[in-house]
């Protein structure tokens, strides 16, 4: 049920500059598997079920590199609060219910119910420190068909009491245990808040369970200078804030997936260091304006070579929506450029494009384009709603959707060649 | 049939700083006008038919201070070109479309339905240089309920010669002789494009049309720096942007009423003249964001006792959410504190929503709120949709559904007291 042929205008990245458009193409799946983009169908793909959507688009799958399930629940609220107050007022009060699983299950199952009609079909994602809630999570998430890497937090210093781990590391283990491996499209990721939250012990444990199990690490990096400077302190010696992760083995090399979100303020020798190590960097663009961190150089980071994804961050961010994350991340670049460095190129629609396709895709492997030999995850776009009087063409129809268009405009979902819808 | 109660839960902007709340409280209205908001009905309003819409939220209408109609049929596309390149790419070319009615019967169709729907009860609108498409978009906009300021468009330099006027004060003479005073709710406003796109002549005899005639003025304000430089030349001896309309007595001042969009880069002894002058300022978040020109420091014209609205300035925004101008203005006030400078505080929610509503509204007169004597816009808000596990305040659900609401959340809307849905 993983074979078949998709009919339609076909639309990626070719790279990061650049997207390229095949109007009434093909679109090959062969066991899960992209096989490319045809003009005419080739003879050996043609005993395969076809589907014709016609003068709809088709678009590859979004990773969304950052997204916080527990904070769902309080998206699109205290947007106009700064990041300490936000955190006191909703995260960490929050947060604590999903010791309740029962609240949790309602919660999670909105979380989910929403990234699964949503452009996203890759989620790296944040839970809470509740192994159990954490869980939960996983099993919705592996129901849902999208593939995800699901983070139990891990957080024992500079928070309430009420949720600050007593025995992290035993507590990990026991959850790595219990579910790498365990499903097909969900993996545990492990998750230190960031570095204040953690103590010393804490993070040198998860840098040895990342190497014993395995596991990709995902956290924060260089949000906000106060929270670098906090950081210098909490762990001296070190060059930078990635320097701190580092001294922990927490920061890629050696075949370590590491993902880091925001990245706003690194210096060029924590950048120097990510290229090395091939860390990723999750761009959080709604986030970043939303409790008033700044605008990281993207076009830089790009320019240089480094692996860069595209996230909402929700509930930093409001919505779960990728193609609003790829505005923030175009309209924030230009204020950027306007306001404070015009050496920084700000991004086009293509390089947003590719951000939130091929770039963040990157983490999961082959995945966010129509390359053949690539996962196929594929979004089809219906934007016969966005009306207008004249015509536009299949790039301009491909930029509307992603300004005007919402979860109405999604009309079909395959992840790995299951379809979802 | 412009006399009614209705209930639920009531919110307005108190002033600048606050919105009050009042739930399942009533909201009277008597032949149009706003008589207040009562927790008890009033016996002399028991008479008056109720329509009860229970845990929905109702706020004034909105005002959308700057739109383009004529740019309407390409909002959400070349969101990554710098301002010249998008005026020759798309802006002049549609506009000359405006000379065939057929399509801008089509195009400005379209226009008024998706206002219609919107959380706007009133707006000023720019429409192109033509004074027959300009009556055809004002009969249809006087069909939908809406109240609007509608501009036919001076420019008769500067710009292809295919939309450049030829007899422009004639014309504008004609349109107003045949628009001033035919409608109820909908107004002729003179519209120079901006100073570099009209002759001395044509702005002059403007002014003279403006007193003549009794109608308001609107344009575009010190929008970036070059274009500053440039109206310096363009009119010499002036001491700034307003200057150069004061010299043609297009800035307010004995009871012209003016408004003036954008207002980024405006210097003090500008900003003096406008609160002198009763000279309304339209705030253009998106479009200074898209089109890479900066942010106006809006909450100090706040402190300043400058008059404020809002706008959502399609197609320069893209979209026509007076909601999502709201965030725009907010998320692009927190970009200039922390890239710019932290003496002009970043927006509030409440104080984007006074913007959107009772700020606005004051160009219209008393509008844009519940006191007793406003004109009565109402939109009722159902936001049973943005599932949330948790409790939240009357305040969180207004926030949520100004964040993630769309026009399925605007379920009720009234202007001047006519029920339009």
């Amino acid at each position: 049920m993983r074979s078949f042929v998709l009919k339609g205008h076909i639309l990626h990245s070719r790279d990061k500059d650049r997207i390229d458009i095949f109007e009434n193409h093909y679109l090959v799946c062969q066991e899960g598997i992209c096989r490319g983009i045809f003009g005419q169908l080739p003879q050996q793909y043609s005993d395969l079920p076809l589907e014709d959507f016609g003068d709809k688009l088709v678009i590859p799958g979004m990773s969304d590199l950052h997204i916080h399930a527990s904070q769902f629940s309080y998206r699109g609220l205290g947007m106009d609060m700064e990041l300490l107050q936000w955190l006191e007022h909703h995260a960490f009060p929050e947060e604590r219910k999903y010791e309740d699983l029962t609240y949790a299950d309602r919660a999670y199952g909105q979380f989910v119910s929403h990234i699964r009609r949503s452009e996203t079909t890759r989620a790296c994602v944040f839970a809470t420190i509740h192994r159990e809630a954490t869980e939960l999570l996983m099993e919705k998430m592996e129901d849902s068909g999208l593939v995800s890497y699901i983070g139990k937090v891990n957080m024992n210093r500079n928070c309430p009491d009420f949720i600050s781990e007593k025995d992290a590391i035993a507590d990990t283990r026991l959850w790595l245990q219990e579910t790498a491996g365990k499903w097909e499209n969900t993996k545990p990721i492990l998750t230190p808040r960031f570095i204040p939250s953690c103590t010393d012990d804490v993070l040198e444990g998860l840098g040895k369970l990342s190497r014993e199990f395995d596991v990709p690490v995902q956290s924060h990096l260089s949000e906000n200078l106060s929270e670098i400077r906090w950081v210098s302190e909490l762990v001296p010696g070190t060059k930078n804030y990635g320097d701190a992760y580092a001294k922990f083995d927490l920061f890629g090399k050696d075949g370590q997936k590491c993902l880091m979100s925001h990245c706003v303020y690194s210096d060029d020798d924590e950048l120097q260091t990510m290229k090395e190590n091939g860390v990723v960097i999750a761009h959080c663009p709604e986030s970043n304006m939303n409790v008033a961190s700044g605008v990281a150089p993207i076009d830089r980071y790009l320019e240089l070579g480094l692996q860069v994804g595209l996230s909402t961050d929700v509930a930093g961010g409001s919505h779960e929506s990728m193609f609003r994350a790829m505005i923030h991340a175009i309209q924030s670049s230009k204020l950027r450029w306007r306001l404070l460095d015009q050496n920084v190129k700000f991004l086009s629609f293509d390089k947003a494009f590719y951000l939130a396709t091929r770039g963040g895709g990157a983490f999961f492997g082959k995945v966010g384009a129509f390359d053949d030999g690539y996962e196929f995850d594929a979004v089809v776009l219906d934007d016969a709603n966005l009306d207008h009087p004249q015509q536009i063409t299949t790039h301009e129809r491909l930029e509307r959707v992603v300004y005007l268009g919402d979860e109405r405009n999604i009309v079909g979902k395959y992840v790995r060649g299951r379809k979802l819808f």
